[in-house]
């Protein structure tokens, strides 16, 4: 667990999956040692239903005598010793990240990310919010930051080009992460798969509790006890991609659906902003259909 | 919130629901004033979807003049005034409840009610134990409590007599709550009908998720990062009736299936030792398939 | 728990505290129920400790006959019949309530009571914002609310101009809440009496752990496992008066002071709204130096 | 987080402090991958305040060819050549530990480890109680338990005999844990030094709120909205000892002392048995007044 790193505080971040074997972290740490790498944060995970091995460290950067670029090119020698199957990206966490975010008209997930990004909580810059339908627009601005709005078609079969339209405008900013802030689009299968990995959306029921539609009146109607909040990375089949995070609030009988609506904002919120930093100082690694996360 | 009532603190109970209109606290506070009743607890519920109104008082049994029996009668007579929909109770927390419990092998949760009867904090006394496994007898007994093991055959189809000769063994103590702690068998559907209100299970899991068998295998495979428990009154549909409490506790990547199902035996015990407790201190009303809870 | 009520669901809300005796429940609900008033919450707290009984009732406003004006002259006469310790009000959740924000440099509470007020959560309309740091005056702005800048001198001593210029720039706006949200600074005696009974403030411990400046340096010398935060009313004794709400979040050894501060803000932004709220509705009654909170 | 070992999965478990440098996870890593160790649990803190490094890591016994002597003969030059301030111990999880407990009155926690003892839950066996009352004799024996109860004089100056009679009795057992459960004594400052390290204590609060006697009447008196309970290991300095673990939760107005007492026993009871699962699984590093818990 730790903060956006200060300009002084520089790291070098490398995640790691491959194949368990003896000897992993050896090779792993002894490379970091002989680089000069002063570890400041280290994870490890051996999941024996996978049989893979997980590992996450953070270097002080101005302990390193090398470039990333140089960095990058030794370590991709040891990586090919672990094997063809190894997957690892290493991280500057000098570099800002990049959000872009679709949004509806609910308004307090993104109230919730602008405040962050302007109080330094989130590793990040935010260069635009799309949204399907005007209402933000406003708040976005005053923020200093670009709104674009795009309309959908009632009929769903009609929205691929507003949905290429989406596209077009996340992708001119290269985004790490695209984070669907209460957008209420289901997104089509290939802009799922053209954004693997860097979609994240938050759905306002602990997963797999209540899929889909006003999950808050489904579970008014079965009278449960405590509501929750699920950030999840998007994937085809709606709300079963990877869990990133997950939370619950306490509710009782009094509680009307409008209650629940109100209650359930301030978990959406923390558990979107948690699981989206996460994201950005690159805590997480996908495993099929679960995630490890060295939070 | 209130603990079991010492000897010198008997109340009066009454639990009430009716459709709502004008007046009904009216009608009730005044008749308890009548009768002298010393209010020390007192909770209302209007409940707008269903158009009921819901509402437990509890008086100080030394305040009334009058004895329990004639209460009722009293009583009866506002209840005929509110309407022939009204639903009422009127209990004596001075009276020990009854209780029969039915387990398995795990251990966890008769422990837990074993240990709070025998700490005074269950208003309940614990008649017997009834295992399809004889694996519990000896903690039982040890308790000085009854415990009759019932072999049950590995063909659900045959498992009649067995449910028939717990049915006599419960029957027996005519209890206010058989409780399901952990039993692992599905209540045949008679069996659901005659216990009604009365049946309480609890289920390892945060329902509707994981509903069946093997819940802690069914998270571990989705991933989620909270797990859960529920109690509830056990009804012909499995594990779907009304929810009197939930609750659930965090667990990450490094959780194998064996590890949540000890976390997870933390939850299941707090769960059903409150929803046993709101039980039988008369804290719970069922309205179609849901709870009003006045803990 | 209820919601802030939209235009078509205005309600009267009655709070009121007595010496506890038996009969005044039915007295006051059969005034309800004459007026004909639709009760769509009430709730009940006789306290053995204190004597006292307190009570909040809301009743739907278009069910009654009477002005809020009326019904106050003729609610005067019951609670005189109750003895002249009551004290009662009588409030219409159709006015908007007034809300002042006294504030620093930190950014987080006000975003968040910025957003709420915006997205109709509280039931207030923000008057102004006051800082003795010019830092927060555009964000404030850009929601269309006016911002105060009121330099305070470094020597406690020569303060008491400032607080001055602070109390008529709140005055001015005669607010049914002041809250001190991350204000930083110490009100002095007179304020706190002038204030009494609104005033808020938000202390980033769980009170009475770490009294004082600096909490989360002082939690982490301490190697706690949890932070916490507190809203209470303020009184001349720092960080003493009665608690409206608490709640805390876990920390581990890996969290800095910087982590806690981060970690921290949640808790602070969730426990001062949510005790605003309720001070908002009319859901607190204070006695002696604890609050009865009808949540 | 982690399970005791099953007999088929014994692992040795090396945990380590010493200053912080460049290499220490090579160096370690390196001594394990050349033993053939397989890792399945490891943890890093690096803590910049104190500039110490903390790691703990677990390997499959089978995977390593030496004895656990020989292991450890083999590891103090690694731990040789980082320094002399290193601090390791390297425990062999297919050793049950030795745990004595000491009571008093109060039942929970007791019955609580017993039960987790008996159902495999702590990783220990329980060699004997010991009582100033003689109240849970026969619930301690029950269980095959030896209870010893020492009588103390009302006077504490005079309790000096009884101290040193159960002193022996403890040490007879040379046990790995000395657990105060709810012991309700102060230990002497010779007993805390001869047990530091080993003597964990529940205490009934949230500390450092409410130190000393009777923290829920403390809790209570102070309005807070929720209560605790924190284990700690014992020091000379009341209730100042390094915190293990602590937990909350949540009481309202409602709430009569002897409600906290109920509601906080079972906080007392999962914080206690978590707290002494990782002492047992060597989850926990204590440096100066702080610890470092690799949960």
């Amino acid at each position: 667990m730790s903060n956006p790193a200060p300009a002084d505080d520089r790291r070098y971040v490398l995640s790691l999956g491959t194949p368990d074997r003896t000897g992993i972290v050896a090779r792993i740490s002894t490379f970091l040692a002989e680089v000069g790498g002063s570890i400041v944060e280290a994870a490890y995970h051996a999941d024996p239903d996978s049989g893979w091995f997980f590992t996450r460290q953070a270097v002080r950067a101005s302990s390193v005598s090398l470039s990333l670029g140089e960095l990058r090119e030794r370590f991709a020698e040891v990586a090919a010793e672990l094997g063809p199957e190894t997957e690892w990206t290493l991280a500057d966490s000098g570099e800002r990240k990049r959000v872009v975010l679709l949004v509806s008209k609910e308004a307090h997930c993104l109230h919730d990310l602008l405040g962050r990004a302007a109080g330094g909580e989130l590793p990040a810059e935010i260069c635009a919010v799309i949204g399907n339908h005007p209402d933000l627009a406003d708040v976005t601005r005053a923020h200093g930051i670009d709104f674009h709005y795009v309309s959908f078609p009632k009929d769903p079969a009609e929205r691929g080009p507003a949905f290429e339209q989406v596209r077009k405008l996340v992708d001119a900013h290269d985004p790490h992460a695209v984070v669907l802030a209460r957008f209420m689009q289901v997104l089509p299968e290939e802009l799922c798969a053209h954004w693997a990995g860097r979609a994240i959306n938050i759905h306002h029921s602990f997963l797999p509790s209540f899929v889909g539609a006003r999950p808050y009146h489904q579970a008014f109607a079965r009278g449960v006890k405590l509501i929750g909040a699920t950030c999840h990375y998007v994937t085809a089949e709606l709300d079963a991609g990877p869990i990133i995070e997950q939370d619950v609030i306490r509710v009782d009988h009094s509680y009307e659906v409008r209650d629940m609506v109100r209650q359930g904002r301030d978990i959406e919120k923390l558990v979107l902003s948690r699981g989206l930093r996460w994201h950005l100082e690159d805590r997480i690694l996908v495993h099929g259909r679960k995630t490890v996360v060295f939070s």
